[in-house]
Formats: structure tokens, sequence, C-alpha cells
């Protein structure tokens, strides 16, 4: 870490040192997801409103984190507050079937056509379990094929090759890694390779369109269409995740404008306007297999639902979100997409050929190439590039000029953000720049 | 179902026959969580005020689902309200670390001392999830052992023995049902027999202290004793799942008042105050296994967090509801404690013999009894009772007298109903005792 920057950081987060103390002492790290902590100690927020998050010590932060990328329209847009605000007198939990599912459903499966049934949990490690479990039952197999990289939350059945070194388990405490198999992200060649040796008993393939937490790559169409293929000659289910890139390019999934033919897809973060949720849906034929009117209990997926699922105030929230995404028309998408590509173009000219600023549409991230690295097409070039100045780069922007960043994770531009967001990324960056050449 | 019942249930529900087409249309099933649905079809619900359900006819019934059991002071309580109306303005998800789980967990932690560290999750299936990734990385074992109709969220992990018959698969495409096995609640000779078999494998035991969905049934303490000691001598882990229980029947856990001494426990609907949580606490000893600081990736416990995970709403709404139940004093729980035990009688009474009421504190179920059960002690002897005439009873009291049990499930009394509940409850149950002897 930059020794000023630090200094400067700690001059203006007193408070958030203090209650990051009390934090600690209350909970594991501090912190409720492990990414969630940054060294010396993450700032602590009181509040964020359109593209600002606030900390106790009242420093205001252009957010690019967006609530882990959730919000489209920034923090705490108009239209779904004022919703929001009057279903809460209608109530948050009925518990009960509520209207305002079929509202959201309504909207996602114009949207999604692969949607022509829907069920909502409250996260997307649920709706990622819920889609293996599914897979799994309609194939009678029992792999997954996973990315080298690929971040589908939590669950168990999925929890393998998310951080490098990938070979070397994710957690302890698991007991049945041994049903998943992982995939060099844009390799088609290698992936089928892997794949063929497991091709009987290949439940699924689950693909992140473009990797997230991985490193913001997006897959290429041929990888993508390659994949399908296999899939499709040795009816193994192909499952997009797009828990990250649903109606964030567009009004409805990437999928689509890569003329791709998935069985099954996840949706989560925008489709709920930051609340809770977590959504699994595709075919017809695929997505009866969850049904109990159909099928006796072992012969179905037991797939969620939970107390939280399809709760009103959440399914209100997206609801809203989707109306008013769709309303604002092409522009948003314009506009956030040429955001992007400007912003990665200047942080490429700027940085002089020593990163590579990969990404689409809004989304973006800065790889410091070390000696090995020339290209960024998977999680592996990801990782072997310089992580530390990247987090230095990013604690810089958080110290000095008041820009967040979740260090290490991609940015995400939001219908807040203005041009001069981007001059000011610029200079920061500029600044960082000089003291790195010192 | 009684014809009578069904006849008066489709007049009135004429909205709800329609909007539930269109939800089976789009959802499975036409629900998002399996038991939402009841025949011939359940009301959709429009909203929800303090002990009401309203439905999209404009019916109003008297609630004891309270969703899910999470809502002990009924929907909607005006100091929840208020507050989360506020934290809107404040943002509804930060993804970062905010001051309102810092005020959630001060307050959790004073009043479960085995809270010695927590972390959030955003629904009780991550947070069993989690518990149990947590106990076989502690333990290095790998079985876990359950109760026959135990019920602990959706997660592959513990998705086994839930519904009758408990030695049929509950789900197809899972792939670990070798790693759990399952103990008859109730019965210590039989479970201690059962672990003996896997105790040099065993990482934990889990159970709840009233089994909720498998039939409201509270397990002796003697029982719960005989686990403990028999997880202290093998060190094995004692889990309790106290979602349903946490903050139902006192301020702070059920264990406590049974002078136990779990070592994780799980909590979740209370403390979130109706919305999304899921909470897994434990001594610092055993939680640290979680802290990427100690340990590495493959030695740690990766659990979660998840993008909703802490969000400044469900911890404001929950941090709410705490202080808010703890300035209502003991007077609430003497009531909602005395309202069961009555109802309890009550039923009892009324069935002259061919029922038992199941329960504690605000919490019972009315078990219809066959020829073959005399005690409703576990899961088995509930789901040998008549669970249609249950159906029955529970469907009779929405379609004539707007009183709304999850049809099967057991009720729960909130601050908001009052004696004159008691006594509709009492009038519904004779005028189904009236035809049920035609």
């Amino acid at each position: 870490m930059i020794k000023n920057d630090l200094k400067s950081y700690k001059i203006k987060t007193k408070k958030s040192a203090e209650l990051f103390k009390k934090s600690k002492k209350l909970h594991v790290n501090g912190v409720h997801h492990n990414i969630r902590f940054f060294e010396p100690y993450p700032f602590i927020t009181k509040s964020s409103s359109g593209k600002f998050l606030i900390d106790v010590d009242s420093n205001k932060y252009v957010d690019y984190w967006m609530g882990h990328w959730s919000l489209i329209l920034g923090h705490s847009p108009k239209n779904v507050r004022t919703n929001v605000r009057m279903q809460l007198d209608n109530g948050w939990i009925h518990g009960t079937v509520s209207k305002n599912s079929i509202d959201l459903s309504e909207k996602i499966s114009k949207a999604v056509p692969v949607a022509e049934k829907i069920r909502y949990a409250s996260t997307g490690t649920e709706a990622t379990m819920y889609a293996v479990r599914l897979a799994r039952t309609i194939t009678k197999r029992k792999t997954i094929a996973k990315i080298d990289g690929g971040w589908h939350g939590y669950t168990t059945d999925l929890l393998k090759t998310i951080n490098w070194p990938f070979h070397k388990s994710e957690s302890s405490g698991l007991t049945d890694e041994k049903h998943i198999i992982s995939l060099p992200y844009n390799n088609l060649e290698k992936s089928v390779k892997i794949l063929k040796t497991k091709k009987n008993d290949l439940a699924a393939i689950i693909i992140e369109p473009v990797l997230g937490g991985g490193g913001c790559i997006p897959a290429t169409r041929e990888y993508l269409l390659g994949i399908q293929e296999f899939c499709h000659k040795n009816n193994i289910l192909f499952i997009l995740d797009e828990i990250v890139t649903g109606f964030r390019f567009r009004f409805g999934c990437l999928y689509n404008t890569m003329k791709l033919d998935p069985d099954l897809v996840t949706l989560g973060k925008i489709v709920g306007g930051g609340f809770p949720i977590g959504v699994i849906c595709g075919k017809n034929e695929l997505m009866k297999y969850a049904s109990t009117s159909i099928f006796s209990k072992t012969d179905r997926a037991y797939i969620g639902g939970g107390t939280f699922s399809a709760n009103p105030l959440t399914m209100m929230a997206g609801s809203t979100m989707l109306t008013t995404i769709k309303n604002k028309g092409n522009l948003l998408y314009k506009k956030l997409n040429s955001f992007g590509i400007e912003t990665r173009k200047m942080l490429d000219k700027k940085f002089g050929g020593s990163v590579i600023t990969t990404g689409i549409g809004s989304l973006f991230l800065t790889h410091f190439l070390s000696d090995s690295t020339y290209e960024i097409n998977n999680a592996a070039d990801a990782a072997k590039c310089n992580i530390k100045k990247l987090h230095d780069y990013h604690f810089h922007m958080i110290a000095k000029d008041g820009i967040f960043f979740l260090p290490g994770k991609l940015g995400a531009f939001s219908d807040v953000h203005t041009k001069s967001d981007i001059a000011n990324l610029a200079k920061s960056t500029d600044e960082f720049l000089t003291k790195f050449k010192k």
C-alpha cells in the first residue's frame, strides 16, 4: 500500500476505525462477506444515496461497487423507493402467494424467452443450488462442470475452483467436490477435452457469460456456442448464470444477443431492485421436474422457496426496477455501455500497455500485467496479474479521491454516474501513476 | 374436503382463482415454496396488516401463519415500519460494512450467550448450510446427524428425512445423502444407538428444540441433555437450530431455559423483523474457523455472506424488532405463552380425545389421532395422524370463518391477537365438529 494513501485514509476514517474494532469483536473478520474486508480496515457506511456511499466520518465516495453491482440506477432510486414505501404499509412478508410475484414474473418472462417457468429464491446462492439440483434430477446424472474462477455463490454444490490456486480446495468441510469438474474459460479445445472424460455422467455445465468475481472477463461467442453444442450433443443441460449480466447490458439477458439457447438461466441482483432475490428460470419441460403435482418426492427436484421467497417487498422492488429501466428505453443502456467503452479505452491509454482493462458494457476492471501475462482470457490470467498493485490502485482512489471500487473487484457504471465521474477517475488514475512511478 | 366449505371458498375467492391460473402459467405449481400451495388453490394476498391477511377479493383472514412464524408482533408493526421507512432513504444495500449490523449483533449477543461471534446470511437455508460446513471444518469429520422430520431449509447438506416416509429420498438430484444420518426425536436410547454406529465420523448433531415443520413437537429436556452429553463425550458439535424458537418464548433462545450448552446456534425469522435473514453464531474458538485472516482457503470454512448479507434494511428491521420486543418486557411473552396454553387446552377439550394439540408457548398444532397413534413425540407420530382431517379443519376455518393457518402447519400467536381471536377459533372449531360428526 502506498504509505501516503494509508496515512490519508486513517486520518479521515477515525470513527470507522473505532467502529470496525467493535465489528471485529462481534463478527468473524468484522464482516459478513469475506470480500468486504480490505486493509487496513473497511470504512463503515452510514448511508448511501444516488451515486454516493457516505461513511460514519461523513466522507463521500462515488460508488462503483453499487451493492455488488445490483444498483444499475444507483442507490435508492426514487420510483423503487416510493413503491417499496407503499408496500411497507401493505406488508413485507405475506407467507402466501402474492400478486406482486405475478407482476414481476410477467416482466421477466417477456424479456427473457427461456423463462417459461420461474421460481424465486432469496439469494443467488440458493438459485444456483436449485439449478444444479434440478439439472441432476432431469438428467439422472451427478457431475456438474463449471469454469475455473466461476463464482456462483457459496452453495456447497459449486464450491470449487473459485480462488487461485484453483487446484486447492475452496474450503474445508466439503464432502462432495468430486462431482464438480472445472474448465478453462474461453479455451474450447481444452474444455471439451476435460468434458469428454466425464460426458456420460455430466448433468450440466454452468457458466457466467461474463466472469464476474473471476475478473470481469467476457466469454467469446465461439466458446459459449462450442460449449452449448457439446451440451446438446450429449444431453447435458446448458445453464447460464446471468445473476450479474441479466438486465445489465440490455432489457433482458446477454445470451439473446449471442443467439444462445440455454436450458436454464439464473438471475438475481438487478431484477430484485437491490432487495434479496435469486431466480431460477427455464423451459417448461425442464422446470416441471420441480413440480409436486406431477412427481413424487423421490423423483422431483425439491427446490425452494424458503421463508422469504417471493416476498412482496422484493417483488415490488424488482418489478418497479424493471419498469423504470424499461421506461428509460434504450438510452440508458446506450449511455452505460458508452461510459464503459470510454473508460476502458481511457484507462488502457493512461497506463500505456502496463494494464489491460477488461469488461463489456458498463463493467470494467483494470488488470496490472505481470511479466508472464499478455492477455486476460480467463481467471488464471487474471490471477497471475499484479493483484497487490490493483488493490493499491483501488485503495488510492478510496483514500485520496473518494472513489469506491471494492478493492480488487470490477466496477459498474450506473445511471447516476456522469461524464464528470469519468473525468475524476482519469484524474485519480493520473495521481496514482505519478506516485507509482516514483 | 368438506363439500360445503369448498363451495364457500370458491364463491368468495373468484379473483384469486383467476390470478392463480396466471401464477400457474408463470411459476412451477403456481408457488415459490411448495408448502404454500393448498387445494383447490391458495388465495392471492393483496396486503397484510396487524393480524390480518387480505386477499384480492377483499376477504380478511386472521393470520396464524404470520409470515412463516416470523411476525411475533403481527404484520407491519409500527416501530419496525417507521425505522425501515427511514432506512429506505439511507439506502437498502450498501455492499459494505454498515453500522446497522453492529447494532443488531450487540442486541443478539447480549441475549444469546453462545453468540460470541455472529455471521449474517440472508436465509435460514444458508445459515444451516454454513453451520454444517463449519462443523465439518472444525472436526475434520463428515457425517451430520439430524432428526427424522427435522427441517433446516433446502440446503443440500441437510436434505434428508424431512417428509414422511422418511426412508425415501427427499429429492432427486442429491449426491451426498450418505453423509447424513437421522434420529428419532425424543427417543434417546434409539438415537444414541444410531449415533454410536457413526461416532468416529460425526461432525455435528443439529436439532430444532421444537420440531417446527415436522409437527410442532417440543423436545424433552432429557433428550436434548442426553444428545448434548453424547456430543461432548465424543467431540461432536452440538448445533441448535433456533430459527423458529429464538425470541419466540423469551427474549433470547429456548436453550437457556433448559440450561443447555450448544456449540453453534442458527437464528432467523423473528430476529430479522420479517426481512430476509439467517444467522449463524457460536463460540469464538469455533467461529474463528471461518476467519480468512487466520486460515488459508483449504483450512477455513468458506461461509457466507452473499450479496444481501447484513444488508442495512434487514439489520434495521431486526434491530428495531428486538428493541420493541424488549421494551414490551415480559408481559409480551407472558401473554403469548398463556394464549398458547389456553388454546391447546381448549382445543383438546373440544375434540374430546380425538386430537392432541402439541406445542409450547405461543405455538400450537392439532393432530387428529388415527387408530395407531396415542402420543405425539416425534415426526413419525405426527405423520401417522389423519393429515387429511387436519387439512379439512384448517380449510374449514379459511373458507367459513376467515381464520388462516397454512393448512397442515402449526399456528403462532402474535402480539396483535386478542382473547376474542381465541373465542373465534373455538367457535369455528365447534362448527367444524358439527359438520364432522354428520
